[in-house]
């Protein structure tokens, strides 16, 4: 009996340990659960700074960061010379390269040739509202300063304060971690569109809006008003041209109407509208929004780890992610996915070349007929075919990738686009027999060179000046947020400053 | 005691008459099923009148003579009048309607003003080979006659031979009743393409393959023979032309190659292409075949009546069967679905008028510059132009219905059609300037009249032509496969004999 009595007390120790271990483990568990279902609030005067969120949400921000991996540099003006041409006398015929990782965006827009070369706050040629979809700094500053004033005056007024790239407080709340979008044009839009505000949209289509504040057609608005000390003042204000609905069609209408021209093309002297990147716009067209899928559905892919569920916020290709991205919904291997999403690449390229093609020629077509004597009335309607064109052919594939998120939208607009600018064409040829130039053809635009040679940039003095503002004004900026307490460069700054651009390749 | 043991009994004897009932109902089914799951051999002799099919496929037969429900008449030439300008000089710029169901199939050939009005078996525009898709005694007769042979000759040599429309024999074996394809060309087409015989291919291509004898694209390829008496003949042969894969640039190529022209241009004397029906190869290109759908899963859809579960005959539009064809599948209300169909159609309208319209200009203006003196040598481009981007254009639309099957790659077609019949356009703005030709503006072509007009199409004349066959030689015809028992009228022509025509109306 004493035998079995040590036995039985043996076990029951044994039991009782085992139980404790478990119910610790549980518990760990439970308190892990707790925590992550607990909002921590991340202060207000600091939740521009990304890492400040960390400690509250690790794997979040650990997957945010690696925004970094998307580092690829593709020079988009060597892959399509056309580009230069078609953006004759505009910041992107300058400097285009193809977007990288969030991790990056604020710096390639410091990078970009686009941006000039400021010496201080007053000078460079693009207005503030360029950084709006940059950077946590821009809600914060909007904040203090107020939007007008924010929208009011030259880019590098504030190259000193926002030095935060994309991150956490542009579509989270500090206080509760919840989707939440701070600047106030996106509601001003939707208002436009006869869409629902954010705040009473459903939650899936917040994981659209989050995204849509920047991956949207927008323009800067010339906005006259008067600050508190009665300075009159003009502000650009980022606008989102959905008055007639969120169609290609729609928004030219709205740009019509405004008479609003982005510039007027150094070639054609056409004035001109440069599309932004409307991958809302276009998304929704597709089936994969039609089907409510939203764009963190796919790029951001909800992620186990553990006893943990949570969105992974890398923000890649979903081509990268397919297990997670496409096979919750598609019982198809991979590789016929892939291929069917490279064919779609095919047939949009086709178009895109097309398109290009024409516009250019319209464009240098145009030129000689100025050249050989064509009044501004007789090249109103080609004008007005180019820009309606370009119009089409830019929303089209500035959208990227439409040709993945409305693939069937995307063709219809490159082939109208296509249509409008062989239009013109067919116009030019006869204006060019009228003042008696016979077959002209359009000088070659087949490389960078030629074609930014044509389009009349002076690559070697914007690097020049470029360099040199980075290795001046730029460093300043953020000595100066450092000190200000508003950036942590050593947490995230890595790898920024010596950040490959195409120019110093 | 007594009265228990009669209760017994009385419950006995119920429950051995409602035994006797179930069993009996059990044993009906299983019978049905048996016969059902038997394959029953259709006679040959009588294979191909369907109504000899009936008593063993009672379903099938009466969902396929429901195809007669789709009688409604719709004047193509009406509703897109460049039609007529695109084809003049070919036999549908005189008539062309929307095809009807399968039921209408023989008797729309036989009345279209396409296959004339001959006054006997040596006479009429067309080659016998335009009965190839029309009919069951088709096979019937390349089994009797030899394939050559009865590819040799004029259309009305068979007039009174093919007198059943599409049916159970065109694809259906008489013996097992699987699924069986007797004509010889399709296998030829397969293996030319490098693709598996329809004898090879799995079930459910099969079910892609008795619809692709019909619906694909082909021509009639010249071939020269000698029959068994030494006679000399040359036989117009139904060919796919897949010999460089199933694409429309592959059979572009093809035609090219071969140098074959299916008919001069009335207006620009362009040596022509004209598309069948690629409904087949359009669709190979979609999602749903990527997707290992077949045709019939769509327009067959699975039906279920009481025990039986069979494919529907009726062969129509799925979006009149959604909760069959659709449902399986795609969980969206129809609305819904049919809301994103629609847009499509209204995609592919666009493209495709946009691109008519250039075509006919590009004709029109070709003739122009020809009036103007220009020579074949300065418009040899143009034409090649024309030929290609109407090959493309044609090839695109005539698939009903592309936009639906493989919306992208018929935007994609379409786009590069009228891209090329563009670059037509402005060569011969160019040529005609040459020729003291300055801003001309091609006729009219806006209604089907003026159209027709244009193509020198007389209209009346053909009109009464055929009402005289219809009235003569065509009555005859019936009368003597009556005769023959190859026809029997009073179960196959019901309501054919006053069937409408475009032109009757």
């Amino acid at each position: 009996m004493n035998i079995i009595y040590k036995l039985i007390l043996t076990a029951a120790i044994v039991a009782i340990g085992a139980m404790t271990l478990l119910a610790g483990s549980i518990n760990n568990k439970e308190a892990e659960r707790i925590a992550l279902a607990t909002a921590p609030i991340v202060q207000e005067a600091v939740q521009h700074k990304s890492e400040e969120w960390e400690k509250y949400y690790p794997r979040q921000y650990s997957s945010w960061k690696k925004t970094k991996d998307g580092d690829e540099l593709l020079d988009m003006l060597k892959e399509k010379p056309q580009l230069s041409v078609l953006w004759a006398g505009y910041g992107f015929s300058k400097d285009y390269n193809a977007p990288r990782g969030h991790y990056y965006a604020l710096q390639d827009n410091v990078n970009t040739l686009r941006t000039g070369a400021p010496t201080d706050g007053e000078t460079g040629p693009m207005p503030t509202a360029c950084w709006t979809c940059k950077s946590t700094d821009v809600p914060r500053i909007q904040e203090r300063d107020g939007e007008l004033e924010y929208f009011t005056g030259k880019w590098a007024k504030y190259g000193n304060e926002i030095v935060n790239t994309i991150g956490c407080a542009n579509c989270h709340s500090n206080e509760t971690g919840e989707l939440a979008v701070r600047i106030l044009h996106l509601n001003k839009g939707l208002e436009a569109a006869g869409l629902p505000k954010f705040e009473d949209s459903t939650h899936q289509e917040k994981r659209n809006l989050v995204c849509a504040q920047c991956h949207s057609e927008y323009y800067f608005k010339k906005t006259k008003w008067t600050d508190e000390n009665g300075n009159n003042k003009i502000a650009n204000v980022v606008t989102y041209p959905w008055a007639n609905g969120l169609t290609v069609e729609g928004m030219e209408k709205y740009y019509d109407d405004e008479n609003f021209t982005d510039w007027t093309h150094k070639i054609s002297k056409t004035k001109m509208l440069k599309a932004q990147h409307p991958g809302y716009e276009l998304f929704k067209t597709g089936i994969h929004a039609q089907k409510g899928v939203s764009c963190a559905d796919c790029h951001m892919p909800y992620t186990q780890e553990g006893s943990v569920k949570y969105s992974d916020h890398q923000l890649q290709n979903p081509l990268e992610t397919m297990d997670r991205s496409c096979m919750p919904c598609h019982r198809e291997n991979e590789k016929k996915l892939k291929d069917i999403v490279h064919r779609k690449f095919e047939r949009k390229e086709q178009l895109h070349e097309l398109a290009m093609d024409n516009l250019a020629k319209a464009h240098l077509e145009t030129a000689k007929a100025m050249e050989a004597g064509a009044s501004d009335s007789e090249l109103e309607a080609v004008r007005a075919d180019i820009r309606s064109a370009q119009w089409k052919w830019d929303y089209a594939v500035a959208s990227h990738p439409g040709f993945f998120h409305a693939p069937e939208e995307t063709l219809r607009i490159l082939s109208v686009a296509n249509e409008t600018a062989m239009q013109a064409r067919l116009k030019l040829v006869s204006i060019l027999a009228d003042h008696n130039v016979r077959k002209y053809i359009a000088p070659d635009f087949s490389t960078k060179e030629k074609a930014q040679k044509i389009a009349g940039v002076p690559l070697q003095k914007l690097v020049d000046e470029k360099l040199k503002f980075k290795a001046t004004l730029e460093k300043e900026w953020y000595k100066q947020a450092e000190k200000n307490y508003n950036l942590n460069a050593k947490k995230s700054r890595v790898g920024l400053d010596d950040a490959q651009t195409a120019y110093s390749k």
